[in-house]
């Protein structure tokens, strides 16, 4: 039998030594500063560098998303499981507010009525709140429709949308709309992304503070 | 501007039609019954093909797996996010328990007396468990690594093991552990798999039973 020889590392250096992987395998290919640590955590996320290529940023969204955290945003996610994966202490120590809607009596009630997807409900739901709203978005296409048209209507203005849907149905099309409206935006083109891209995402913006990188 | 189309699908529809996709573009492959319905669901969550490859089954893991849901088996996950996306309407119909332990105070204490990872020692946790565990493993190597070796002492026989943890540090090395082991195992070789992958396998081996197909 094959001896298996598992590296001696203590787990604080466990993340550590896996950007210093992934910045070995990059190799000569120079990422952009500021947008660096986001694409290499998706890539820590997934182990998959197809994110090098897929991943959209609006001009200086990355130092847009951190004054919006530092100044009172809060965050809203399409799922429990995107909600889950975000950082609870790096939230804790900038006070910023996470909510998810998705299993909310009044949102399953009219997206029963309506005919419409709840993840789709949910961000007029979003749209009610006090707060500027980050959206990530990991799971639900319709979630990010749901978003373009509410900003037509003039009943919402995003801080910021983190449209990383995963799939086959609407998905790429749905990315292309975000991309199009202008909003200040982070998507993960084509059909790859994932309630943990998104999730993967945010930490990454809440460690440039958090952090102190 | 060019016009984005979206296919004007009803919510329940997606999910069917986004398998039919993924069934369009295996084109003429053929999976396995038994193992098709929890390979396109793991491509269905993450639009990754590379799965058709990477997916290891021990012989009739499926049925195996089956059984234990029916007769009494839980399950336990190395993160809460790999917990909050297994389907709860399916656990429970079931009568099916999720457990996990990485943010008990025992665990968080026992890890950082002993140098090691919350998610091995949350393992050792499981092990204590009167009914027998399905495991779903989606991000820690060390956990797989403390099932191994729990399995050697004679301390843990688990009913299956789910390793689809993703990573560039100990992941293919762990997994292989878990594969030479002889458990009953379906596991994602190589580097990929995440929190999200774990749940989809557990949800495609729930719905087999719950919708009956």
């Amino acid at each position: 039998m094959k001896e298996i020889t598992l590296e001696q590392i203590a787990p604080a250096e466990i993340e550590k030594r896996s950007f210093e992987i992934i910045g070995e395998e990059l190799g000569e290919l120079q990422l952009d500063p500021k947008l660096e640590p986001i694409i290499k955590r998706v890539i820590h996320t997934t182990a998959d560098f197809d994110y090098l290529e897929n991943l959209y940023f609006t001009p200086r969204v990355v130092e847009h998303a951190i004054d919006c955290l530092k100044n009172g945003c809060c965050i809203v996610t399409d799922t429990k499981m995107a909600m889950s994966g975000i950082n609870k202490s790096a939230l804790s120590m900038l006070g910023v507010k996470v909510y998810n809607f998705i299993d909310d009596e009044d949102v399953i009630r009219k997206a029963k009525e309506r005919g419409l997807t709840r993840s789709a409900v949910a961000m007029e739901k979003a749209a009610g709140l006090s707060e500027k709203v980050i959206f990530a978005i990991g799971n639900a296409p319709t979630a990010l429709v749901s978003i373009c048209e509410l900003m037509k209507k003039g009943q919402l203005d995003p801080a910021l949308v983190i449209g990383v849907p995963v799939g086959f149905v609407n998905v790429v099309q749905a990315k292309e709309l975000i991309i199009q409206s202008g909003v200040p935006a982070i998507v993960a083109k084509g059909r790859k992304g994932g309630s943990n891209v998104a999730a993967a995402i945010v930490n990454a913006i809440l460690y440039q503070i958090t952090r102190k990188q």
